[in-house]
């Protein structure tokens, strides 16, 4: 079993980390794996109510952030501060994210998959495209110079997995962690709008349950998160 | 059958519509339904014939559109006067797509998939992301808010059909309106360069019904547009 | 058999084209026909060797590169320049491709696929997609109007073939010349850094062979490249 | 005094030509001048009313002008129909106005002085340097290719004004029309928020007629609009 | 006397302030208004000493501009974190002027003239115009509608100093803080790698003296700080 | 007099250092100094004859400007390549001038003064600000940090002199090399299209030599070129 690991886990929104890979978070961090999450937007701009303002939204998300971080395990959140929606592909971002991955030395980078046909939201592709291309150019020397010139060295993730993957190749069971995968989704009060009432609560509660059930199904586990691993080393997840 | 509702379909140039979705478009105007066409270009690039101008190919070929929209019975058509060959990944036609969807308020919106392999062209990408990112966006009123603030509020078309589709599921059968699709992609003439005498017309007939017999072979259908089709609700082309 | 036609390879960094298609290029030289290599970037940043500077990279890889073309008998090299690591998707890369394509109106191009999944490297996606589009664009006369006006005419490289393919439908069989191709390869040698000795050596050899074996598995090959080929003319690789 | 030319005003936003060259117009079109008025953005953010729109302001800015266009005696308005606020240096600008003046083949360019020191509004330098940088490429064939190559030759206005001059250098005598500039100028109601009674009303009047004395008085004229000129032909406004 | 007036002064990098209005925000502080400053780079490129790396130069420099601070009497500090010496033109930069203009509705703006003559430094300009402009925008609340939308209500800075001016109409009498002014400077240690010994201490101390003489000699003042001040209105620095 | 000094000139257009400099680099070359001339576009744009194409105009500039090379006694000519009429104020010619600062280390910059009233051509604009920001920053390590990785050293050239100046305040003696300037700034027949006989050319000559008297006139110097100079240090050209 996985310990003594370094995670940075790379999304665009707070609630990402957990709809994609909360019950994988929870289960590395009681493992005794260390997991930093990125995120990489405030998520302002997240809500059908107009009368909470975005600036206001910003503080509400990261209290809702916070929550989750504590049902979930995680160690460190680095919040980047981009405006939500707008994350078009842009180099500085993945520039952020290779003085990241030096910075920190990881040995497992998860992020969004950027190839998954039909993910509609910018910014998710966005954030698949830089924070993957940032575990391949971080490993050179002469990428983002300045950083190999202060002394922050090269370093390669040895590790990747995209979740929401268009070719899944790997499966975490997180039949122990469901329940906190669920908890921690629930934290963020302002992204649950549809639910007026407990019964919209457990439909919602059964529909996670329903999508990591189909995602173990094959694999002979009773609630799974699906992946697209890349390179395979001593690590797994 | 779906009656009363609305389509807007957005495409790159003149000609694609009847293309992609010709068949499906005189399907849904002959049943009832409204059908908004945007035109993002002007085609002004799009000839071989170094002598047309593209100050003149843009006033010839909003002529063909109008005869195809009267082929096809379209209610409008929304140009936005964009260049041809020159529609890169941009915040701006997005923008502009999500007032249109927000003053409009369709039921359905059909355009590119902007997945498809091998769609070299890159205004049909550009158009496909726009497109649908404009949908799930214009739901929130923080995006675009000066929209909200005149009281244009927020939209959510409930569906999306993409044509040309990487990963079809579901079709529509054409068997009763190829004969409009043909008729109304024919009548851009300013495509048609390849057609010299009646036997290249009917070769290109032949070609446009083959390639309708194939979308229908396995569903049953003598002819048909396949769609990758997101969302379920009520309405089906 | 293949014989007096112009191929354009165009590849992302030196050492892509012996990766990719270095069986194929050799082949078809060998047979008579005349290839020239886009090489887009300099691969000045491509080391893991803090000691060797960007310019003193730029002048080495330009030697290997040379030698490469001895082995596979490439005509001509064109050194497009850009920066190693930041080819985003842009106009410029394609104009000056779709410039190349009218001066020098080949028969086949050859180069990335930009829709294969996983393929990490940015610059080797952004060469993908202007190469391709380059192709469709450089027909029509009115992009790039001032080449026409020059009197450098549109033209249609009549088919194209996309490597490192996500959909392949085409095999070179390289059988005859993968040695060439294993040659060429090394002939990288700032890009050999992970071989130490003779060892490490046959084993670079043996992966490349390796994963030829397995293109070529199901077509009765023992050796292969793989590809998407765009249009059935009469040439064929 | 010149008659028979045709001038071609570049200005930022609905109202802009009223206020700095509007005496000049109206004595340009009274001696038989044609005058084409080029308005760049729509004027859609100029209000500090927040119950009027951006569409609407757009609809209420046109008829203002049209009614102001009737008073100077302006043949034709072209509209580009930039976002208010948002004319940041762009090429694009400039090419749209170059292929304005190889249409219409004007005399004479009047626009701003983008040189003028704390023109603190970003669209007035913005038009400044487009307009000014567009009549001396409009000169070179090569500068815009596909206009040459569809026939549209390349052109050159013979003189150009800059109002509102850092460095003034000629004067227009508009002692004759300072009240149609002023009546002009009012017609621009939507601008108008700080006049409250008629003695606001007439303190504004009083204020464009003492500001155009200011510039007329070493010049013995009794109310002018100063310019920067450039180069010496046979016309002078 | 000036006094419970709000003043935010906006700079590029940390001892800006210190060296173009030093004199003057200590003035203003001491008799009783509120000064906030905002640093738009970090400064973390400000150094000859290649062993000091950005990451360490941002928190020295911050340090230095607090013990400044402390000397001035500033009573608050924004950080905007742009690199140094990246600052272009951009809109983005201005919109977050505008946010702060909005919602702490100073009276007054003091910042960089942009149009200064042989003004290098870009980040100098880029602040100037973005500071400047966004004092005449932040006044129309359909620019950056958003903040109008939560509540945030447009507003107008009554007046505004621009200091290194161009065209100077303005000096602040700073002979009872020119002491402050240059203790204040020289707490930017990072900026003082030309002093060796005392007597380069003292030099350095007498050219900011000399400095302020000069500006202060046609307006009877020991020492002065010059400006160009925008609109007449009660406020006096 | 100067001797042994490295003098870079930096320009947008082949024949732009012989208009507005050329009388001070055949000074300086016969004084025994070396200059480097670096032209940033290549004037491929740069005719009124339509039938002469940019790929043409290019080949012809550059022996024009090796012709004027001859005539100026110019040691090196560095061509960046960048189109004509399309260099708009970008970071990355900036970039290039400092590595080419850095390489050379030469002891005086001559270059546009981007603040010149009423100059009307983008490219000097661009070529002005990107050549003076340029000396201002090679002096950092921190700012393109690659070269200090790669060891080439930061470096401040320690004069800098701006032609066509609008604050003129340095002046060269031309007297003894009026001749060779104009020698040079003929050499360039692509430019001379207004020259259609002997006497035109004795007036273009005319016109320089009376440029360049008024330029001398207050300074007692039968011809001069003017200047902005910037620090003052040991050398003077």
């Amino acid at each position: 079993m996985l310990k003594d690991t370094h995670i940075v886990v790379v999304v665009a929104h707070p609630d990402d980390a957990e709809s994609y890979c909360g019950g994988t978070i929870a289960h590395l961090t009681k493992s005794g794996n260390r997991v930093t999450l990125v995120v990489c937007t405030s998520g302002d701009r997240g809500s059908h109510d107009c009368s909470i303002s975005p600036t206001n939204l910003i503080h509400l998300r990261k209290e809702e952030q916070y929550t989750s971080q504590h049902v979930l395990g995680v160690q460190e959140i680095i919040w980047l501060g981009y405006e939500d929606g707008k994350l078009a592909y842009q180099p500085e971002l993945r520039d952020r994210l290779i003085r990241i991955y030096r910075q920190l030395r990881p040995n497992v980078i998860i992020t969004f998959d950027p190839w998954k046909h039909y993910e509609f939201h910018p910014d998710h592709r966005a954030v698949g495209f830089a924070a993957t291309e940032a575990r391949m150019l971080a490993d050179l020397p002469w990428i983002c110079p300045e950083l190999t010139l202060e002394g922050t060295a090269a370093w390669h993730p040895q590790e990747m997995y995209c979740f929401s993957p268009q070719d899944p190749n790997y499966w975490v069971d997180i039949t122990e962690t469901i329940d906190l995968k669920t908890e921690a989704r629930l934290a963020h009060h302002s992204q649950n709008d549809f639910i007026h009432n407990e019964t919209d609560r457990q439909q919602f509660i059964e529909m996670i349950r329903s999508n990591a059930r189909k995602d173990g199904e094959d694999q002979k586990m009773n609630y799974a998160e699906a992946y697209y691993k890349v390179d395979d080393t001593d690590f797994n997840l």
